[in-house]
């Protein structure tokens, strides 16, 4: 019997990581030429299946695929598309059938976060709703920390350590600077629902009254006049004061606060942005100067600066997701489970997609501090680890070299176009 | 004869490297006992002589003082104060004779900027003016690399690595998710008047159509039609579009553009952000998802993505210093000068301070490319060099591990104080 090909792709939001899980999968896949015949990824997430889009992996160098490791963003491209169920979409996976079947593909590998899981547990049933065989495993990726049922999300670890670090630069800055000038920092930090990166920025310090002294998490509703007053108590303290701000802050209403009708110069309402917002009613109330910083995508797709422990739990978690395929197990994402926080010591467990899909892990309340404004130990201990080990990109000419991939594409083998 | 003391302190917006340079300063004077007594260093700069707020560097130890060369911030702290002339300020300037007599001070670093090489210079003139003999020589730092008279200025090189590399990086994200969500990304970058930190940004790119895609430099008034024009090229061509902004873009009028009126919901008129202003106009006009970013004091306090050659730089501007100091140089500042291009090789020169002061070198018309969106080759020739090699700080528990100074106040001589 012939051997079966494999569909990978990347979905989502990406990371710094990604890549690394990426690399994690093809190389095992091809030491393991013995059981998966090729494999096609996927041009932008499962738009790339939906439109026959795949590209030939098997066409890049050795070199290429052992640089995704330390390669930030999507290689593949990723999407934002979700699938919904097989009974309101089913052009759509019987699509899907088409192509697995024009190209004969076996194993189905979607690397991303909860919605992309939810799509992995979906194409897992098509193969019994619609008759179609198909090996599915899901690999965990999510800088926002939300999956369940793994101690951690690959992506996450390297913008916690990102965000701590620059947290900690701009602390440095701000205090230099507090005689006279600014006294206020704050930095916006992603995560519309979990608080999981704005937390990792409590990293940064290490003893009462280091930087950062007040954390916004989306788990803690906003309310003005405590914020104030925690701001003039830490300016008071130390001088000045740093502020980590998730861009998922609610006020009391449950609205976000970013979402609170910022106008522009030329009528428009005003995306986003937390803290211009707080930091402009500092000003405007405690009369003094402020900075604020937005790191957006920086942060997520800051390689130069990944942890190396993610970097190793998203190779690993790539790894193992042909090694549960090869295994014969469907329906299935590698997770990752701690079995002790100081060594940080952790292995790869299969967990199964039906109990991912859709979930959203927030901040536990014995990780919020009592006045939610910081984090407790226990929060503390869980981060720590997670942020250890440094893994430079190789630099030429005083950047990080990354790599770009030939994305060839394979040749198509049916006729009919399928718009999505 | 007894030595004499020196006095030392750091000025202005602070830098990822001007601890270098007082490394480079504090450890050459050690090893010139012979000639130079103390060093006191002013806490906040020119604000801790007034206040005779001295801190004594001798209670440092050589361990601490050899960390300052991997740790952002100013370490004595720093100031916006400028002196003005001896004429209008005579209690200013006599107030600083009557610290450096009661500490026996006859050398006076003052590092910093345009304006802090002014007040050292005033400071040279006051020993004429005032007949107190002090030695005065400045030292260079500025990240908005504006001084004249010098290849570049210290702190310039490290920003520039840290946001071509981010641009690099946002350049890959972004590039993953254009096919169905965000197709254009703003980086917003420090740098009022100069444009040199957004010409930076072009060193993300080796070749055409790699990111960055625009630059929004101050020294070209912004035209809201060619930039859209330029921006539905940069799609149609590269199916994303990756910006790079200066804060200080100025519209047709002359105006900074990020002062155009935003207002936030607390009715108050938003702090800048070119950006946010950008996007949402592109968003408006052409319809696409934007993101944006605002990367503020964490460009210029990175001291993880350093350039070595930056570092070097300041370094060897704080050992001359001394050196120019010990050989009755006065109202003098070391400065670089390029020797060639590549390989990069540079020497240390004197030039007068005279010369330096309230001078701003903005980009010169030989470095913008022809349509105002980018650089040149000549451009590139020139900061290709000044973001070369790596200068990692050491890490510890996944954080990188700066120092923080005991900064022991020296006795007060004195007994009148003195309000700034």
């Amino acid at each position: 019997m012939a051997l079966k090909n494999a569909f990978y792709a990347q979905s989502g939001g990406v990371s710094a990581v990604i890549n690394a899980s990426a690399c994690g999968l093809l190389q095992t896949a091809r030491q393991h030429s013995e059981a998966i015949g090729k494999v096609y990824a996927g041009r932008n997430g499962i738009i790339g299946a939906l439109t026959e889009d795949l590209i030939e992996t098997s066409l890049e160098s050795e070199a290429s695929i052992a640089a995704l490791k330390h390669t930030p963003g999507a290689a593949f491209g990723s999407c934002r598309y979700k699938l919904t169920s097989i009974h309101e979409q089913r052009a759509q996976y019987e699509r899907l059938i088409e192509v697995f079947h024009a190209h004969d593909i076996g194993f189905f590998f979607y690397n991303g976060g909860g919605d992309s899981q939810d799509t992995a547990y979906k194409v897992s049933q098509m193969g019994a709703g619609l008759a179609y065989p198909i090996v599915c495993v899901g690999i965990p990726k999510t800088v926002d920390n939300d999956l369940p049922l793994t101690d951690c999300s690959p992506g996450f670890g390297s913008v916690a350590k990102y965000l701590a670090t620059s947290i900690r630069e701009a602390a440095f800055d701000l205090a230099s600077m507090s005689r006279t000038s600014t006294k206020v920092f704050a930095l916006e930090v992603m995560g519309r629902h979990a608080g999981w990166m704005t937390a990792a920025c409590a990293l940064a310090g290490e003893k009462e009254g280091d930087a950062p002294h007040i954390l916004l998490l989306p788990e803690v509703a906003f309310n003005e006049a405590r914020f104030l007053a925690k701001v003039e108590e830490a300016l008071e303290q130390y001088s000045h004061c740093v502020i980590a701000a998730s861009e998922g802050v609610k006020g009391p209403d449950g609205e976000f606060l970013s979402a609170s009708g910022l106008k522009d110069a030329f009528g428009h309402t005003q995306l986003g942005g937390i803290v211009p917002l707080i930091t402009n009613l500092i000003s405007a109330k405690l009369g003094c100067k402020c900075h604020w910083a937005v790191a957006d995508y920086l942060q997520r797709s800051a390689r130069h600066i990944a942890s190396a422990t993610d970097v190793e739990q998203a190779y690993a978690v790539g790894r193992a997701a042909v090694e549960f395929a090869i295994a014969g197990r469907s329906a299935v994402m590698p997770a990752i489970r701690r079995l002790s926080d100081a060594p940080y010591r952790w292995d790869i467990i299969e967990v199964p997609l039906s109990e991912i899909a859709n979930q959203e892990k927030l901040l536990p309340p014995n990780f919020i501090g009592a006045d939610g404004f910081g984090i407790t130990e226990a929060a503390r201990r869980y981060l720590a680890p997670l942020i250890v080990g440094e893994a430079y990109p190789p630099f030429k000419d005083g950047l990080p070299d990354y790599v770009k991939l030939q994305n060839a594409p394979a040749p198509k083998k049916l006729t009919q176009e399928f718009a999505v």
